[in-house]
């Protein structure tokens, strides 16, 4: 029963040609040509079950979004939230948006080229408490300058995480590389859900029990190091 | 009653002239004749009781520590814990390598000169809540520029607090200006009192009953920056 639930699964997720895709490593350098235009792009790495790029692309027709993760299963939850979010009242459903890869986020740059995307989005990684596997949280230095590779001019990296230790790792892991944070938060939702950033479905379980999120922004490109100072300056 | 009491302790202090310093005015940009060396000057601007310089200054004989406070009786006190730290057990005492001086912080730059502190020490600081009251925090911009003007080539500031608001507002005080961050914690005591770490009264309580303890360093000075850089460089 078990190994024709996984086979029903690959089918079903083999079939959505629009919005899968199962073979990233031959679209690196050519993302644009996959969705059809030159609008950024930005890549959640561990999207879950997809509530986040979801209803993010849903917001922002004009940004393209890579949701992607290990696992089948995954894959298959998060189009059926992402064709849910694209749906409109008339029952037409457009995901031009939007693709679901299935790869392992440490290979990331077989899939990226360099400077090919904008922003990319680390939502509830894995902590990976154990000093010993310090290297495979997502925000070790290690990823990072994978990152800072494949992120263009305008680059940013979102994390969120409701682990104090594995933020705390990866505030001094931005900082130790000499990347500038901006909008730290140690409670995001500490006035009540905050309607500025859409929640994972982890992050409004956990958040409804009283669990503090932390967030940050790290600046990448030139352009958006440029931009912030710009605007640090008009605040005085 | 009252008034007879503050004018003790107003005696008091004003006898203790190797130890205590009412009118540090006089000694900008001359505090290495007072302590009669060359030794580096550490500062912890808002001391309290006196627990934490007195302990730093006993175990550092080669470093001079100024505390500073605004209230006579936390001078007074201090003063008792600063030679209680430095009495032996021959029963001989010598303070003189630290100095208590009454002053407000908000005029820090009055009492010291360009370059002429290597480190200032910013311990539970009050976090002053209100957002109106943001421009009073010791950690605002208006105070770290004070900071930087007075901190050598070899400058740090060493941040301390259990209030999770200031230690977010300061973490993007810092990043707003682009000053470097090292070892920031989210809870310094996690595996029972760090014995690195010496304590002030206020924190011994706060942390005992559970209360998490913030801190970082932040990188000021050209010379610490260039031996941060290569200290990661051989961490690698």
């Amino acid at each position: 029963m078990r190994l024709r639930g996984r086979k029903g699964i690959r089918e079903n997720i083999e079939s959505q040609t629009d919005l899968v895709i199962l073979n990233p490593q031959q679209y690196k350098g050519k993302w644009h040509e996959v969705f059809g235009n030159d609008n950024p792009i930005y890549a959640e790495l561990g999207m879950g079950k997809g509530r986040f790029i979801s209803e993010h692309s849903r917001l922002n027709p004009n940004i393209n979004y890579i949701g992607i993760d290990m696992y089948d299963e995954l894959i298959r939850r998060s189009s059926e939230k992402a064709r849910e979010a694209h749906t409109l009242e008339d029952g037409t459903c457009d995901v031009s948006n939007i693709r679901l890869v299935i790869w392992n986020i440490e290979k990331i740059e077989e899939i990226f080229a360099p400077d090919e995307l904008q922003r990319v989005y680390l939502n509830f990684s894995d902590p990976w408490p154990k000093n010993k596997h310090a290297r495979r949280r997502l925000t070790h230095a290690g990823f990072l300058h994978k990152y800072t590779d494949i992120l263009n001019e305008w680059g940013e990296i979102h994390f969120k995480t409701d682990s104090q230790s594995l933020f705390e790792f990866s505030l001094n892991s931005f900082a130790d590389m000499g990347l500038r944070m901006r909008n730290i938060s140690l409670n995001l939702h500490e006035d009540g859900p905050n309607p500025e950033h859409i929640m994972t479905e982890y992050e409004m379980k956990f958040s409804s029990r009283g669990v503090n999120i932390h967030r940050c922004e790290v600046v990448i490109g030139e352009k958006v190091l440029e931009a912030h100072l710009a605007e640090l300056k008009g605040r005085k």
